[in-house]
């Protein structure tokens, strides 16, 4: 199989992540998103939304958005709870990282660290703050309680979240506050497997 | 079982219409978004991140997010594939519709319909026009061609994205330009169980 990404974006780094975690073959193509290759004819035959990651089957099936392609990648893998409730719980904390935690921290890093800050863009990044630290509030209440999102088990849950959050200090948030999270951090980064952003980079 | 929504949501509605389509009891509890009613501390102890809808089992398990939830209640129905790989499709339209698609259609029918259009937002009303109209291009390429969004058999990807779009003409968004949009929402409208967000109100 083929996953198209690139390796600075997030949520690219999540599903080659856990690439690493459950030994996958795979064969990566490198696409530059500040370069535009998202929105080229042949990209966008392939992804209408023009949007990375993107899995690509043997068969040429194809299959977009991070979270969905992380779900499908570790199905049958303990990464994925098989019970009902916990496979939901499993999917909430994936929604909530696309709708309550990525336009917030993973904007404003891309403001900051790509786009170094430019003035025109620096209101907006104030702005990201207070929700970045609401959604870090969230994740902190669990995070204090047990040791991964869903319990005490590791789940594609807490890679989707990884992806960002552990890159949030270079969108301006600070993580010293949030001690469960940090210990979480150093769990994910102990797992056997594991690969940084900057070794895949 | 309990909902705690509020009907002029389409996030909730789409658990509303699920419930009907499948027939599954529920108390539903009406909770007031616009008089904060989602920010009080006993709702803030069900779910930290102060949003509906929210699912109360009786045992006392809470789940939020509201496509985590039509997944997890339309387990073993013919609304959810089997297939993983058409599984995973269902969840590929379940991101998009939270991050490419109900950012820009769900807040720019906030702004028009339930703020009245204030001077000081009709800027942003303007701006999400155009990620709006992309996210429903991108359905339009898919509905074209197939009857609903996973392919010929409705699944809780539909619910999720009749939500926002079948009310987007209420965000500024006029559908008479997608006839594949257009078929699609008459063909979930005529499905035996149908219920509109007028007569849920």
């Amino acid at each position: 199989m083929k996953i198209y990404g690139d390796i600075q974006s997030g949520n690219c780094y999540k599903i080659k992540l856990l690439t690493a975690l459950l030994d996958l073959n795979h064969e990566w193509v490198a696409i530059d998103i500040l370069n535009n290759e998202t929105q080229t004819p042949d990209f966008l035959a392939k992804n209408p939304n023009g949007k990375i990651p993107l899995l690509e089957l043997d068969d040429g099936r194809i299959l977009s958005e991070s979270n969905a392609i992380l779900n499908f990648l570790a199905r049958d893998s303990e990464l994925l709870p098989t019970d009902p409730f916990l496979q939901a719980k499993n999917q909430q904390w994936q929604f909530f990282e696309q709708y309550s935690h990525e336009p917030y921290i993973a904007v404003a890093r891309f403001i900051n660290k790509y786009l170094g800050m430019p003035d025109n863009r620096r209101e907006e990044f104030e702005r990201k703050q207070e929700g970045g630290h609401k959604a870090l509030k969230v994740m902190e209440q669990r995070l204090s309680k047990t040791a991964f999102l869903v319990g005490e088990q590791l789940t594609t849950a807490d890679v989707s979240l990884f992806g960002y959050t552990h890159v949030a200090h270079e969108g301006g948030f600070e993580l010293s506050q949030y001690p469960g999270i940090q210990r979480w951090i150093s769990r994910i980064r102990s797992l056997p497997g594991f690969v940084s952003m900057d070794s895949c980079a």
